[in-house]
């Protein structure tokens, strides 16, 4: 915890104002010191009250994705490092280039208030406003052989589903191979960026758009239709950080299972709450349509879909429903 | 074509001396010009003779793999630009940042005379010692899924085995998955890194290690009994760059069959120049040495190994020959 932290948490800590001289003397450091790190709160927006005689007294927080503040709700060992930019070209892209280095510790984290070109699948792109959602990529190393990857889309879609459910008490729904919806409506998309050889995976980057407290003003024409957002649905705006916190710890979790139980583990899950076994279903693949029951999901994330009595194994496509 | 080239077109063209009047009026440029590019390949190693009232004449041209020198061989549509360096962490390392900018197109080539880090596969270096060898990277953008990938390793082995044969007329052995050997010993290696998203190929980075003009005595002491160039099995010296054209020739080759007929056609390649169905061989994997009869490759890559009347699929590890 560095010191600008350390103040804040006094700060947060004291339930009325509190004196510079007591700051310094419990961490050891000058009045200046404190004045100049209580400077750096208020230029990150923190609303510090000042009273002669009496001290600082913290007033407002401002409703940013800091590390520190993801941090307070945040109890695992998973995420060691949480790197926040106020605005990227991409968090998926910044952390691709951070792993290409070798540096970086599996679990660590980037975070951004906007996306100056926020990717979705297939070259899509992510509509990324500021201060209104979470845009986040993780970087893990899972010890496994590339084609065991794919199922790693499923466990951070489940990641999302469980926040969903948790924080909303909503239904959502979980849409193959990477969108989870409400009420139909996207509220969050998962993008896996890979960096393998032949047979091993250097590191996998997944990256999250989750749409939490966008209204339908601020939301783009195009997709309008299409995405929805934590708040749209509940008539309720969330604290960011606290969704993040809760969602790199349902990330956790499901990784712990990827990686003890494998990845058929992964897909069952997914499977089950999918509820798409015995479903009819669409998956439009730009040139094709194909129509047909799922029978569930292939060991490697295929979707197994019944035409006509023969179960053809689709691998890539985007379901319509 | 650059300037540069150009006149080293007309040194080359010219039975005797050329004189720098010609070349200034050919061009349409000055006659200080024309010195000028006469230094700047002077200061490659071109050695230049010029006689007054005569003109310039081509003595000597250096052993290295500069570009212009790889494309008077290279007749291929495939190989759009050739990036030299004189030295290199990794030429891979180099083409795989360089892939992800999203800028080059496919077929661009990265070449280096040596590799400070030249890597090998499973996180093992590749001994690169400077101007004897050929250390080669290629960027490719096939349209395919991320399953279908493994089988370039097969891909280049293959290149790299016709290469081997057209120019030394020996006989060649293909070790899985990725090794092509010489009575026995490594003259080359290549390692696949591949940029993925879950469905969907991004970029994968050829990279070859091809061991030409080495002598023992240069031979890193760690790696003397496994590895052979194909100087120490012919006793010839070899022109690096006529190599290069060649090798990238058969690459466009095998790349054009993996496009049009699939990987399928490639790993029956592989396995029938691999003479490998039937073969009884052993499989280390850190952990676990398997031993059986090779049932040959599987549509991912992957080895088929009859052990004791049950056949296993190995995705990975190394062959004991």
């Amino acid at each position: 915890m560095d010191r600008m932290s350390e103040i804040l948490r006094f700060l947060r800590d004291a339930n009325d104002y509190i004196s510079g001289d007591l700051i310094s003397t419990e961490l050891g450091i000058s009045r200046t010191a404190v004045w100049k790190y209580i400077n750096q709160l208020e230029k990150k927006g923190y609303g510090i009250s000042k009273l002669k005689g009496k001290g600082y007294s913290l007033v407002n927080i401002p409703d940013k994705l800091f590390p520190w503040e993801i941090n307070r709700y945040l109890h695992n060992s998973f995420t060691k490092e949480i790197i926040y930019k106020e605005t990227i070209d991409s968090t998926n892209t910044y952390a691709f280039k951070l792993a290409l280095t070798g540096k970086p510790e599996e679990g660590t984290c980037v975070v951004a208030e906007s996306q100056k070109s926020g990717k979705g699948r297939l070259n899509r792109t992510w509509f990324s406003p500021a201060y209104q959602n979470i845009y986040l990529s993780v970087i893990l190393r899972p010890p496994v052989h590339p084609s065991k990857v794919y199922p790693i889309t499923f466990l951070s879609s489940l990641a999302v589903y469980d926040t969903v459910k948790d924080l909303t008490g909503l239904p959502p729904t979980l849409k193959w191979p990477n969108d989870v919806l409400i009420n139909g409506k996207k509220v969050c998309g998962t993008l896996l960026e890979i960096s393998t050889e032949a047979d091993m995976v250097s590191f996998v980057i997944i990256g999250i758009g989750f749409n939490i407290n966008m209204d339908a003003q601020h939301t783009d024409e195009s997709i309008k239709d299409k995405a929805t957002s934590l708040y749209m649905e509940t008539d309720k705006t969330y604290n960011r950080t606290y969704v993040c916190a809760v969602l790199l710890s349902m990330l956790e979790r499901y990784y712990s299972v990827f990686l003890e139980k494998g990845e058929r583990e992964i897909c069952n899950i997914w499977e089950s709450k999918a509820l798409i076994k015995g479903k009819y279903i669409e998956i439009n693949q730009m040139t094709e349509v194909f129509r047909g029951i799922s029978e569930g999901i292939d060991i490697d994330g295929a979707m197994l879909l019944n035409i006509n009595g023969e179960v053809k194994k689709i691998i890539a496509g985007d379901v319509l429903f």
